[in-house]
């Protein structure tokens, strides 16, 4: 990344942590069933992830017991919404600078 | 990723290949200064991102004399163009799938 651009949040841009953060940016909160389905991982990959974006403050992990089932739920926290966004919006400008014409670079 | 959905290139999605395959999808060729530049990493960085870059098929390099000075030349393989191109409209599923309302989603 040049020096103006910050580099891109590794413990976001991993591809299974992107995705997980990415649907989490379009719901309030979803359970642990809901994010293996959507993203595809698999249960212990899903956890692992799951535990890499707690420990770093992204996500909250809340668990539940629905009609005495156990039931986790995840959310993304203000600074895991925030970061998100802000993580694409870097992707964004990655691309735009590159698809600048090369002597409209700085 | 879903079952549907294949995983995201690692050798591509790796911030700093990233940045260097999208730079050179907007030009023919680049020189490994223009590269230097416009990704912001150092020498020793980008010349290990470059050599993986060709040993994956993604990129071409040329060295030659410009003026009796040494020039590495760099440019996407036809491979390298379009699985770059396949990588970002892949970001772009994820992004568009997980900001579609939760009841749209397959």
């Amino acid at each position: 990344m040049r020096d103006d651009e910050p580099a891109l949040d590794r413990l976001i841009h991993e591809p299974a942590r992107l995705a997980i953060l990415t649907v989490l940016s379009s719901v309030e909160s979803a359970d642990f069933v809901f994010l293996q389905r959507t993203t595809g991982l698999t249960k212990g990959n899903l956890s692992s992830h799951l535990s890499k974006l707690e420990d770093g403050g992204l996500v909250a992990i809340e668990k539940t017991f629905v009609r005495r089932k156990p039931n986790t739920s995840v959310a993304l926290t203000a600074e895991g919404r925030e970061r998100t966004a802000r993580h694409w919006d870097q992707l964004d400008l990655m691309r735009a600078r590159a698809q600048a014409p090369a002597d409209d670079r700085p």
